[in-house]
């Protein structure tokens, strides 16, 4: 999920500069995507499920409006979460005026912190976080002297993965979680402050970067400037791995690293833990092609382009007919027969989740006639369930948790087959002044598990039938 | 507004049903609509601003799917509603588990109500009567040993005018206010138990009306069968007399009366009440035209038809340039020359609310060569804000607030002007067993209106601001 | 269909007036619509399947923009010309340069001249008149000193029934065929100058009425003004007499007879030709309503409503099942128990076409409780194909082809059934200057039918497989 | 633009076909695509302006229905174009049946052609060549024993560049001008036979390539299999150099050459013709990164990842203010930082147009610290208009015909320029049998231009004017 707060110091078109900033951020989410908009205290909202480009057009953007401030959101979740019902940025009325809040990231003890509010009465219109976090500030609201020490005070309760940009009728705040999980930085564009999840929408913007929002941090910026309280800070930070393996958009730069570099470098790594003697280096794209360079890089081995994406594929794909869903394999990659037609190929994708992925892309290696191919990826298997926010499978569909590396090799084709390992990984990116999470690695949870998770909270069907 | 739900012995159609219902009910209310479909427990929902055939098609439907139980509602607000966040029916999930609903009518203590529910640390997603309820519903429902129980309890607290259809996993409960404005009948289609508004619905559908629930009456269906809570019965009723002037269909009958019948009789007493020697009555479509062949009855005066009016305007209609909007005052409504032309004229219309649309009327029939235009009004001149949904403007723009009845004949152009008398409105409906509301006409309140009205809790600029 | 066409003498909104009287014409077609808009000489147009409402918007009438001259045209076809390759107006460009073509009407020859014209090395995309005209007038044009002859002589070629507005780079030119099947008149709109099919569209813009163009009448508006050529004037007028029954709207003036007078005076004939004792006379909306009106003050009958027309209903309507499209019945008209109930009733409808909706009407109003039903017609009984555009089916499908009025009467379920006499309806409109075709009651038909009619021509099944 | 032709040995849902191989083309073309339908001889179509996806859905594609053969089209266009009237497949019916063509090139004497045609009388409904081939043909057709021997005939008069693929209602055919401007191949699906411009829409439906189709070729399929007619066969081919530098995909196979294969080596060429001493080589974003990597490993300069790409732009982009278009630079093209920070960067471009979008980019590599930039580019420069359907610009737009290259490298702001040679471009693919045009570099046209270019046919204003 991706999030965004522009605050401007006169009237101005906001909503024009989130609608840019959610387009730098689509990669992190898919499913829904919103803006709202702050006029003099009066917020407007458009959002619905679908891309950026479907969402928005210049009738509803032209009703949003000029204002001071906005708030964008894009959403990245389980198919039982397309609803409508799900986008943010999520705006309630509470006793002292009216907030939006868009949110990256999920909360560990939703389930507790939900039933406690059920059994005072509250009543829930959506199954995201972002509900029971408006529920957490307004109560702490009824009694705190400000919104953001309201903010402050939910924080204590709020376990897990949050990354949160909340606007009040006169302020935008940001807060991160105490171990940061997720990214969260500061730009300026002018005299306007902006908070985003990554540094390529403050690039769309043609903004400055100023900063990454520390963990633990929140940081308020009203008619007074912009201030922090920092009484979360100070926890060992544990940013998670895979925003620099597969999340985050490659220019983007995050905790001081730079995502293409990282991705580079764990290519590398590979090649060092994981030679073999090979024709060429391909990757699959997007996300493995930055790796497959370093690998190409560290090996020596030439760099090829393996694979053509066919760059009009996203929206709703139509297969009327079961016979040509067989046929249409590739239609939204295409192997380049002059690539590797006869060669030695070490394949570089960042991870196998379920599998089926990986076997049919290797199928079209074999017809395009590669003699073999090394599959070597740049992250270790996923042996556990991540709790914040990477909406990893659960172990059952994890095919690293039910076969050996030899059984996956052979299960999807494959000639030989390299992880990454953990120490490597950790390494990707030096020049970053924090710690990882690779709890989906090694089990290391820097935050308790839920006891019994809540994992298909956006499973409508069991949670209303629960009830 | 309307409202409309649906209990199957079994898994059926009960979308589509809906669908047909709210085609049907549609004159209710025109800003949006929606349907919510129970399938073993698990509610779906679909809604959006616009009118049914606009928000719904075969696409959506479909996913809305099979199930046991259905409801349904379009919504009739002021423009500051049209936001698709108050489009119901509203589906909430509280600790007991889930409900949908689907309300007609204003509550006189909304503003009372959402206060203290504020208080209490409650958050809102829209302005609409359907949360304060929700959350009143769950509040009691954390105590009561049943949802309808829970509903009656919050009766307690509810004041004003509310039609009330409920769907929980397993029941479908609708419930009506102890004074009811609004109304709200039971019908059946084969074992299928339908409650709704107005009958029409029911005859869309080929359902057989069984009887109009009581003012107070809670219904219950479930897999037991029907039964009623009459802890609230026995108030006087006070059914809005607008129902039968303006809101229903004709072709409804509401408390046992038929619409039809009795705006003819609300004719045949103009003609009593207000004379005049003429050679032609016409009524303004649609409202008006019943009323005008009483007139006609009545007087002897031949029935003529007056106006065309355009079928297919409906939706959004463009004009492009000023001086198209001029010229285009024709187009929805259009004059029969060789109807009105060298005659005298009687002109039928339910009511003059500010005034601007019978001027526009009047010039179009002098255009047309009018000899004389005398006007009559099946109503008595509105001098009192409705707090029960009638949504009648504030008393600065009401036109018969501000001048006698000389003076906005002069001011519309008519030769002379006569208001159908409260004594008269209040017989219209003589098979009817209950009581009117006629506040709007003489002041007699049935439920104290609000002290400090919430009139604009639509007006999102002035309920946000106030905060 | 409706045809339309303004000459400004300035830039102005003309796509914007199109619209506005497109609307007004949309009951003369639904299929499909069209504006084409001439700025200086560079014709726009948009058109596609769909109501007015629906096929233009906000953004493609902007992108028509300003110009001197626009034409439009709402089409009315069986369902196989629903393709939007026969929406019009049809632009072409020729020799001497653009024009644009907006056609009322069927021609007789269409076969004859598209083979003439295909044996030459015509193709053609569309199965519209249109083409053919189009054609016929460029062949012409090859020789002729202007589009005016062009469009003089090509009219010694096309036989049948027609109505055109043409639009050339200058010009603006209307042309009706000898016999006048079709209406077709001037008006004034300011300096504009408009042609349209019926005057409720010059009243829909404020325009006035000038005067009707005669049959075989060409006018030319341009820089020089308003000029005739009446080459082809003089034959016997027959103008359709179901543009007085039921295509026009009743507020429309034809050859100086009102249309909504017209009916009245069919009902009036009915009444003294069919005459009955009973207690109420009810019309079908909308076609019926006038004509019940006439019966009832000719017979002295009261007049009631006898059914509710849904306003809502036009667009797709979804019946997502089979057990609701049965239980739908009452969704488009739902009869007025309080009219019917108990009642000898006389049914008004304007025809008989296959029986099928008639028999659903009498339905409705025997499960209102209705005691006798006496349907009248205000048309005699359709025992000819039409050939000049009324679409009426083939012999076979024609009711009254295949039975006696008695065995209509038991197979729709009324009690007597009486049609209006040939000779009755030839007198409904006795201001009129005209005469009538009335070639569907009485099989005189003005222009002698093709030899081997192209009925199907809009059955691309056909007319292609024919091939 | 795109070509697509299905012919299948029993009735199968070739439109689902088209929809998948349009969507591989879809780089050809995004002005408009359509696909037509051939069920037993009854042709069907769906054509609008706009991408595949946009254009087609599951209820269009299943309107299209089943059938035994199929024509698909992409259209490329300059903005004039972008009318819905000049969407392809054409689909008309002539003196012999119907046909639908589908066309890929531009005639050089479209001119002399549709005045010919004009002067018989013929009249335009677009401003393709389709319209004139399909004229052209049906002149033939009228004196011809078939369909392709009217084809054969209508080649002696068409010049210019044509890749045609042509429905009748029992044959499927293709022809190529006898240059080979653009590419045409033939494919095998089970029975089925293809026939397409590029491989990657064989792939995309799991085709297989046969051959392509040769200089001149008449290819015919119905139900006797598949035979030529090569009576235009033998002249020197001509296939334009930037279907290889440019316009193909780059997993296409095109006379034999991989298109991946001919950019890799026009980069290697580069790295010869125009060495430079830097730390890094990075291609523009899609059509410069093959050829970057034949310039890293050639020159031995490392390759770098310079740019990343926003893989959701492609639809309409709202940039609502002024202010935001300014800022927006970014949002389509984001330099990566850590590849060009402090570098000497080798920048990879297949071309310079009008120079501005070079400009952009330099500008972004400039700000994101490159040292130096030093450019080059994958072709010669433009200094001839194309007219076989490149749409290169008018001389007086071309960069390169106004400055010579240090005034354009000064331009742009780079450090240096280099074109690739004449010479060397003839050599990027040797493998390929045939010879290129080059008219574009060295005004060595195969076909003689048009004396009076009709330049801006699709540019209605100045067309329709000059008439």
């Amino acid at each position: 999920m991706g999030v965004f707060g522009i605050y401007e110091t006169s009237r101005s078109d906001v909503a024009g500069a989130a609608y840019l900033a959610l387009y730098a951020l689509q990669h992190r989410g898919q499913e829904s995507c919103g803006i709202a908009v702050n006029d003099d205290g009066v917020i407007k909202v458009h959002k619905d499920t679908g891309l950026v480009p479907d969402v928005f057009n210049a009738d509803n953007l032209g009703k949003l409006g000029l204002g001071n401030m906005a708030v964008g959101h894009v959403l990245y979740a389980p198919s039982g979460a397309k609803d409508r019902s799900n986008a943010q940025p999520l705006v309630v009325r509470h006793t002292k005026g009216t907030m939006a809040i868009a949110d990256n990231g999920t909360l560990t003890n939703y389930n507790e912190l939900r039933e406690e509010l059920e059994l005072g009465g509250a009543i829930f219109q959506s199954l995201s976080d972002a509900e029971v976090i408006a529920y957490s500030i307004t109560k702490e609201r009824l009694t705190a002297p400000s919104i953001e020490e309201s903010i402050n005070r939910a924080m204590n309760r709020l376990k897990g993965a949050y990354s949160l940009v909340i606007m009040s009728p006169q302020k935008l705040i940001a807060a991160r979680d105490p171990d940061g999980f997720r990214p969260l930085c500061i730009g300026k564009l002018g005299d306007a402050i902006i908070f985003t999840s990554e540094t390529c929408a403050l690039n769309s913007l043609g903004a400055t970067f100023i900063r990454d929002i520390e963990p633990g941090e929140i940081v308020v910026v009203d008619e007074n400037g912009m201030r922090s309280i920092k009484d979360h800070c100070g926890h060992k930070e544990h940013i998670c791995v895979f925003e620099f393996v597969y999340f985050a958009r490659p220019d983007s730069v995050i905790e001081g690293a730079c995502v293409h570099e990282a991705r580079q470098r764990a290519g590398a790594f590979l090649a060092l833990e994981h030679p073999v003697d090979a024709d060429v280096v391909i990757g699959v794209p997007d996300s493995g092609l930055d790796a497959a360079l370093g690998y190409s890089k560290q090996s020596g081995i030439p760099y090829g382009v393996g694979f053509i994406k066919n760059r009009y594929i996203g929206r709703t794909f139509i297969q009327s007919s079961q016979s040509l869903r067989e046929k249409s394999v590739r239609i939204k990659l295409n192997a380049v027969e002059s690539t590797v037609k006869g060669k030695r190929v070490v394949l570089i994708d960042d991870s196998i989740v379920r599998g089926t992925t990986s076997d049919r892309i290797v199928r079209l290696l074999r017809e395009a006639g590669a003699k073999e191919i090394h599959m070597r990826l740049s992250s270790p298997p996923f042996v556990n369930p991540c709790y914040y926010g990477t909406d990893i499978d659960a172990k059952d569909k994890l095919i690293a948790c039910r076969m050996t590396v030899d059984e996956i090799a052979k299960h999807i084709g494959v000639d030989s087959l390299g992880y990454l390992s953990i120490d490597a990984v950790k390494k990707i990116a030096p020049t970053k002044s924090c710690g990882f999470c690779t709890a989906c690695f090694d089990g290391q949870y820097p935050v308790t598990p839920p006891s019994s998770p809540f994992k298909n909270k956006y499973d409508c069907k069991l949670s209303e039938k629960a009830k």
